[in-house]
């Protein structure tokens, strides 16, 4: 039989299952909601079992909403931590997912999850150092640093940092914890809350767009003062507005007024700040990515 | 001949150097001002050599001003890059003194050697993730995550990062670059250019030190969302004032606001922002841990 490795891209609102080795490479493919754990996590779990019948899972990544516990050597790792998603506070999702599946599991956040699979397909390949930022219903953030994702503490927030009011902007923020944080005053529900209009559904010529790339040109031009990676791979709903892109580029050089002297920020940031490559099978292939790690580093099991 | 290492602390105004092996060791110190690149390299070399005639060099570590080129396969390696220092703007500072004393030498910025000697022998000892911030004549960060310094696309650059305004301040800031970013807002000669009076004369009772701490809590709190340390060092002249740590460390709580349910944020934020250990030989030590990584990371040379 053949060997493959598992994805469970857990989302808020839905998950996403799959089998295979990589984007070209997916076998098996399903969507369902996010209910009560037990239930959505028994779903995926018989989605994987049914795979089984036909191919042999060598490990199982998953890639999921948080705040999560990342730490290998905790009582809780592998759990939502705390979420106002009713029902996910404290749910644990790989221990149930590994212990019926009995295979080796890789465990990350979403944003760190699609960023790594855009390091091994997509549109940072080969880069050590670089940042996914995705900007949607929440903000989000995930980063590679010589080559290895980021945890320390818990894992970044990058979302709720704090960036200067631009303009003569008076919005109050979104926020339920900090108000107006970038979340609050940058994602796609601050957006409708803020204009009364979905974003999608903002016409490319309204104010809005050119408000959301001084927030977000700010933020990014943090996480290159921080961070300092190599490229910035930026998605998520919000920039499905062809007009953002441009715009946030040319407001992170405004923002840095060329004190980085590096070529990558001054003369070529179209090819430093670019979209994904894997649209929205970058979570599912994120998880996948993760199996495959998980793989590689678990001890070798006895032949079954 | 006993071996040890050399260090150079390169700074703006002055330059340190040393052997040793690190705090409890310190044979030999000579500190000089900053002059000429080439007066300045070269009395940096001659103390080596005075110092060979007892000892042998295994290694030397350079941390310095910058910015600086710490890509190993740039023709530039080793360089300050473009600074507003006259004369020492594309000067090579790793490759005369790796040429004269025909040594492994380890380069990286001021920030990050203090960064590395804090792990090494300070406040960070045994931590794989931390970020160290100075706050004096300039903002400044060095970070280390899974157990190594942080470069990225050139070398973080965190003093200039941008937060919001704190309550009604109207004062322009004082960065060439960016005016108000948290460099231009809350360094030392920001301080004096604010309230007319240098901060180590401004009495505890000031309101510049909650405003101080307001900026510089902002500012942690971003470092915490973006990189999530597992602690933050924070020293420099400016923090010498001994109200202003718990000031930040209450101020990075509240910029927060308990959403990352941390024990060490929530429960003991005494423990997670703490000065640095090595208080101002972190520069030369810096250097000289350096030297030692550079030592270690170096091929075998033939006996001599």
């Amino acid at each position: 039989m053949r060997t493959l490795w598992g994805g469970v891209e857990a989302g808020g609102t839905h998950f996403v299952c799959a089998v295979g080795s990589g984007p070209e490479d997916l076998q098996a493919e399903e969507r369902f909601p996010t209910t009560t754990p037990a239930e959505t996590i028994a779903r995926a779990i018989e989605f994987f079992h049914a795979q089984r019948r036909e191919l042999d899972l060598a490990a199982i990544g998953i890639a999921s909403f948080g705040p999560v516990d990342l730490d290998p050597s905790s009582a809780t790792y592998g759990f939502v931590t705390s979420t106002p998603k009713p029902g996910w506070s404290g749910a644990d999702i790989a221990g149930p997912i590994g212990r019926a599946l009995g295979a080796p599991v890789g465990f990350d956040t979403d944003v760190n999850g699609a960023a790594l699979a855009e390091s091994e397909w997509g549109a940072a390949k080969g880069l050590d150092d670089f940042v996914y930022v995705t900007i949607g219903t929440g903000i989000g953030g995930g980063a590679m640093v010589n080559g290895r994702l980021v945890h320390g503490l818990v894992h970044p927030e990058m979302g709720h940092m704090r960036t200067p009011r631009q303009g003569n902007d008076e919005y109050r923020g979104y926020c339920p914890f900090h108000g107006d944080c970038l979340e609050g005053l940058a994602s796609g529900p601050a957006m409708q809350d803020r204009w009364g209009v979905a974003p999608e559904d903002l016409p490319e010529d309204h104010p809005a767009w050119e408000l959301e790339a001084d927030y977000l040109g700010s933020a990014l031009a943090n996480i290159v003062g921080i961070l300092s990676p190599r490229r910035i791979v930026i998605g998520g709903g919000v920039m499905q507005q062809p007009r953002l892109l441009p715009l946030v580029r040319r407001k992170v050089q405004d923002g840095l007024s060329g004190y980085i002297q590096a070529p990558e920020l001054l003369d070529h940031i179209d090819r430093y700040i670019v979209p994904p490559a894997l649209g929205r099978r970058a979570g599912v292939l994120g998880a996948i990515a993760l199996g495959k790690r998980a793989g590689r580093n678990a001890p070798a099991r006895p032949e079954g």
